[in-house]
């Protein structure tokens, strides 16, 4: 098995993992399987979407369909699954694990995005990693715009800003050691997904910086 | 008057279709006559324009401005007589006639997007099918993001899987008869909107299927 | 100093305005620091971005990048600084003295884009004046669809309209006196934005024109 082949594979669990944790944060809507489906198809291939039409190369799932079959099975069975799992506790540890893969799907397709920009040599220093973030995060925002519900963005999440830092690191590792992109690519990407589990399992949220600083500066307590 | 003529008429109309049920969708909101023909020009080219933008060929209306030209007329004139409609009684005949001219247009639009990507021998065999599906789906998903209404997605209609099943079912026929093209395209665009105005004549809404599974499995009563 | 920097210095003021409302608008929201710029970014951007992909020709961002530096550093400080200004009298100055520099800056970007248009050749007429008024408004809608507030569209706000005229005004004079189009342009960016000052200025908001002559045919009172 050479790598290419394993980094495929990896791409399409990223994929599914994709898939898999949109179908669960819009199952608890009165929503229809095939509707379902559909908001877990474009949340797994959309930011890829996206990024190819900014680049104005053909889009990836055209050129190879296994990334929307994935998609399109793993969302199926995601929703049937998710509908047998009754009791709360078994639900919620679906939707943990599911969280934690999310993350995983993330960090690889941001990496993996910048890896390529930087390769095609476009809008350096920022098109990697503008195209990175929008990789990993712009299939969950068109979700929920669709949805209806709250984006990531308004969320306080640490998700966004653990890709961009996660993006931005592997700019400048791989600017200063150009030989060792395989290795930085792997550090990177564990980097993205041990700071995204840290922050699931600890239920960090973004803290109030600036308003701190405000209170502090105003010789005010914080509320 | 021959056959490139009447289909160019027929998506016209659709074209027109598509504007004024847009058009009667926002006005109930507390919007103004401009921001209305906004939004029907939105709904009714934005499919296409996201289609050609993932083709990566010209934008169909800025190859033939007509599309755009009826979008403009036909939402101004379907604002100002929607407002003139003050009985109740006639408002909803208004609105009825018109969700069934919307379900002939998304199904003159899906098939024949369908077909023009597999004469394109565009990523077979989804590319059809996802971009006949987005084409139908796309310009009223938009208008609904920004609206700030629940998207059709959400509304367990039974709308969007007659289209996929229409797309779906028109790749199997033209791939085992390729030499009833024509046949085959009007078959599947009277399928579509047959079984759409059913739904919409009795109200049929997407049933529970799952739920009702699980509640066999579990020994429930559905609540 | 000649014409041409001066015209890019404009623009990346008009890129600043946009970033520098965008903040302002969304930080009523709880909304994080990180997150609050990537929106500033996408609205500051993002209308350019829809023109540039629905053109077919590579995006304005990734052939000068200045814009994204300038949205960047431009919404992380307005973002600061509002949160220094605590009472409400100095809030609401800096949100008007930044709605008048949007006004502005949308002026900029549908004239400049109605020009550039123009000179492509593209869809004429109506290419220019949809390409104008999409990049005028673009990146707005995206922000408050992804905020999940009222869009542009929804609130009655005298703004596109203006966008409109002007840019129809600057098609017909451009069509009549080819060899003034500096003199024009000029002059269809300052009408707009002195109507949208007197808008903003009167609290002026879209008038109910069709209800008033619907009250008239019916013979009714207004409510």
């Amino acid at each position: 098995m050479n790598l290419i082949f394993l980094y495929h594979l990896l791409v399409l669990f990223a994929t599914a993992a994709f898939a898999a944790s949109a179908i669960l944060s819009v199952s608890k809507h009165n929503i229809d399987t095939f509707a379902a489906i559909v908001l877990g198809v474009i949340t797994a291939i959309g930011g890829g979407t996206i990024r190819d039409v900014i680049l104005g190369v053909p889009i990836f799932w055209a050129v190879d369909q296994s990334y929307v079959w994935v998609a399109l099975i793993v969302s199926f069975l995601t929703y049937i699954i998710s509908k047998f799992f009754q009791k709360r506790s078994s639900k919620k540890n679906l939707h943990l694990s599911v969280l934690y893969l999310d993350g995983f799907g993330a960090a690889l397709f941001a990496i993996s995005t910048t890896r390529h920009v930087w390769n095609l040599n476009f809008c350096l220093p920022l098109g990697p990693i503008m195209l990175g973030v929008v990789t990993a995060i712009g299939g969950g925002l068109m979700r929920d715009a669709l949805v209806g519900q709250r984006t990531l963005l308004m969320s306080r999440e640490i998700y966004t800003i653990l890709i961009l830092f996660g993006c931005i690191l592997f700019l400048i590792l791989q600017y200063f050691f150009p030989q060792y992109t395989g290795i930085i690519s792997i550090l990177c990407i564990c980097l993205i997904f041990v700071t995204r589990s840290a922050a699931i399992y600890w239920k960090i949220s973004m803290p109030h910086w600036i308003e701190y600083c405000v209170a502090k500066v105003y010789g005010k307590k914080i509320s």
